[in-house]
């Protein structure tokens, strides 16, 4: 490869941009022009991502390149869309928004490959999913598709503590969420929105309600979805949908066997299986949340809308233990 | 108190043997007269339960005094019926058995003192609940009661590992269970019997269906349940009902703010909040699955037949953190 | 038990009043009659000790008794000494300070039972002794005593995230410390100046240094603590030298089989260990941080101090799992 | 690269091979033959390397190819020599056996690119090293290296769960070990002959005593290592030092700040800080126990072994959090 694609970072000290130049550092056809952040200019990136000591030397800046090929927005909820008010960004330079600020409006494609890859492909502006929305989703595309989703869909999920950023919070202390648990924000958690508006793209009748309880669980990483709901279809009907239907989407995968979230941490995969109990057909999905659900869907973004193979810098060797 | 209760533990080895020998050695009107184990008879207790090294100086032992005022029933599941036949054990000796064994029979009472208290008191045998089907239950008794289980009630709840028992399993191995979750027996897990016969037993009117998702979670203790319900009833009046139910029930209690699981952590506790959300109740309920799950529940229990005060021996300090 | 003592605490919302209260409000000779706090007099105990939800019912309040029993002086560390000089506390008030204000003065007597029982027992001023303090010296006042104590000793010493206090720091985020270790203060840990200060009081001799490596571990409560020091003494002599020590201390217990750090969590217990391993002495001493090591600890000096049963209130069920 | 090097595995279940499976499936230079598993032969490989599932799809084989290019022995330790015995491996084969049978033995080179890269490059038999000794080495060896190691070291590292294997054990129960730590093998780890073993080949003058205490930790992965020694050498001699001795070294850093765990853990890498602390050189050390303890440096030995570019595949994505 002759010639790198250049990038930047915009609000770089927070854990999705830790995990983005986790990524691009290692990836092969970027090079990480400069990691900008107010709050930290001046000082090692690796003083704020620690795992970056020793090998990794770049420092924080104030200053902001608008010329790169790439620019990711880290800068949290809200601020995308005032940082971008702010600053004139080409038209031709790509811009991956991590923040909910675009996600609901037309200005910028949704960045769910499993649903939207060609668009993604022809776009300089992508909105990066949410994490629940991401889980969740993957969990009902194929059903939506099918315009099968007929049926009050039940939603359980359970977030790892990066989900809730960097910033500390009661719910966050170790004391308090060392082998704990709770719920919060029951039946309206923001993320509905966006997983409504995918599902009506997909599917033309009425869908019907999602009744989805978060919850706080007690690791770091990773998000355990479980979504059920009642139907005639047959469990053989359900998996050839599902299989079909991801079969050309390299991260999300159909599986046989019961998942449990570490099979996913530290990768960019969304493992989905679906069976039939009873008259209810039973979809866990599971994904890790800044990686699928944040950083990883964003570099795979960036891969697409770039025309680069949609793997690359992405074949993450998978934690499990 | 001049004279003191005798107590035997048959199955002295496992878990839930371990909680009631913690929750006994203090009880002030009872006094442990043996811990039988064939399997590690000879042994200090201690070099089993731990904890007790120091100052608890009992070995295990094969012989069993059927004599004894109270006898608890550790076996596991299927082995109290076998060991009742083979042993003829007074009809005035207290049998508190913590098994399947008994639960779904007439034979004995079942042990959940917020749905049978008056009968336990006069009982002399009992089946002690499973956990899960105490979380459970605790959250759903005062609606059963009111005959207002109209609609199929949404039910997740995630266990501890103990309540996997002693016995390594590869979803017990640290190296696989930390930081993981998984799903088990969706829809089908065996203390919906339990559960079932009690509401029944509540309210005259058909009852709706239970979809149950038991998971996995990575701590040791606790369970947290998560329940829901569509219902016309006003939050006003479901959090009266309720109040109102447990008003006599020292134990459980309802709580106006968002419980965690922690809050009962090594207490014989169940805090339980009921809310509406939409047209929707949520009921959260949490416990410990070692004490009110089981061993906790398993003294109330005999304090309540033997005539004592329900909390002696009870008033157990919290972990929390 | 007619009359109760009376009791107030002063400094009320953090880790260690907490655990206070949880000892205390079970303690048959005592009455809780306040829990101060500026920062949140009015509002309900519970809601900060969320574990006391449902069934204690206090509130925090700004106003003070002087004239209880007892005080207990949980402000933090230097607001103890102003405090004090800013109340005028009646002498017949019994103060046990956990704070490190008082540890090296001689106003008020070192409340570590093991060394000082019969100070404690007659003296109205106390000062708790430190958590990682209280685990280090019972692994060595034996030797101390005996004078024994000649060649340096290695100190190698872990606590759970409770020890670092309730506000919110980088180190307690559940996302940096979940799964991590660290070194912190190695070899200048302020508790060494009251080990020091105990071990000369009981050894003539020089005292050899004490090299203390402290780390923050991935666990809430608790301090495991390995200690070794080159003796010629034999194993045989040492372990009768703990065992003589500690025969009439109730809740420090000299055990024959590797201790782990779960055996005392909850508990108000020190386990030790001494082997010879090689030319090598090798001790290990487990303590709950907030148990032995703060507030169970003050509660067994408020019990000496009053003429109470030492281990009164203080019989609490281990967790272990 | 036009041909890729085959690799063969043997005794392929456990946990070193699947780290092993998870680094080549991604390495450009190799091609996975087989994995070979005598229990599991005929099972899909991701059957028991769960995080495979979705997008790896080779089974566990019975059957052997002696002639591949490189060879892992993953069997256990015992098991690799006798392996070795009846099978024929040809001469040309490279063997990097990740047992303890050869470690302490000429007829194969030991595996610690920072000790021996010259050997490992040009030699065709390599015996990987232990993860402790990996850890404690790396912290000693700049000190070996210029004749400076005086006085005796006290060493206290800490291990994570998968370092005690894949098989169910009382300490690797979850119920047990989550929240606790414990001593094992005080001074007599079997991981001090090969460190012993590498020292005196660098430093000529008799070695002090290593002092080394291992503890079980409460995660799954990494060993966190404090070192330390009374020294007349100053700070700035000593992190020279250090710095001159991994100059070249791709892997293991000298770091200024104060490591903790995970900035290392799914990485090969090492960290290294050195201070002065009074008349002490402290040393901290980490590494990931599966990675730089044992599967990466196995990879990175084979890379030198093939001449290949020693960080070939082992780019990997930190975790962190």
């Amino acid at each position: 490869m002759t010639q790198k694609y250049t990038v930047g970072i915009i609000g770089g000290a927070g854990y999705t941009a830790g995990e983005l130049i986790r990524i691009l550092r290692w990836h092969p056809a970027v090079e990480l022009s400069f990691v900008h952040s107010n709050s930290q200019a001046g000082k090692p990136v690796s003083s704020i991502h620690q795992d970056l000591a020793g090998d990794f030397f770049m420092d924080f800046t104030a200053a902001v390149d608008l010329k790169v090929d790439v620019l990711f927005l880290c800068s949290g909820h809200g601020k995308s869309r005032s940082w971008l008010a702010e600053n004139e960004v080409p038209a031709e330079t790509l811009v991956v928004d991590l923040s909910t600020d675009f996600r609901l409006t037309d200005d910028f494609v949704y960045g769910l490959p499993e649903l939207n890859r060609a668009a993604i492909m022809s776009s300089k502006r992508i909105a990066n999913p949410g994490c629940f929305a991401t889980a969740i989703q993957l969990g009902l595309l194929p059903l939506a598709a099918a315009g099968k989703l007929k049926e009050e869909v039940h939603i359980h999920a359970i977030t790892g503590s990066t989900g809730a950023g960097q910033q500390p919070q009661p719910t966050t202390h170790f004391s308090w969420r060392n082998n704990n648990l709770s719920v919060y924000k029951p039946f309206e958690h923001q993320h509905l929105a966006e997983i409504g508006r995918s599902l009506a793209f997909l599917q033309e009748d009425d869908l019907p309600e999602l009744a989805f309880l978060p919850l706080r669980g007690d690791f770091a990483r990773g998000i355990f979805a479980s979504l059920y709901l009642r139907t005639d279809l047959s469990e053989k009907y359900l998996q050839t949908l599902y299989q079909d239907y991801y079969a050309e989407h390299v991260f999300t995968h159909v599986v046989a066997d019961n998942p449990h979230l570490k099979q996913v941490v530290n990768t960019n995969k969304c493992l989905v299986q679906i069976t039939k109990q009873g008259n209810r057909a039973l979809i866990i999905s599971v994904i890790d949340n800044l990686l699928k659900g944040a950083s990883g869907q964003a570099v795979q973004n960036m891969n697409l809308a770039l025309g680069l193979e949609e793997t690359t810098g992405l074949q993450l060797k998978a934690m499990v233990f």
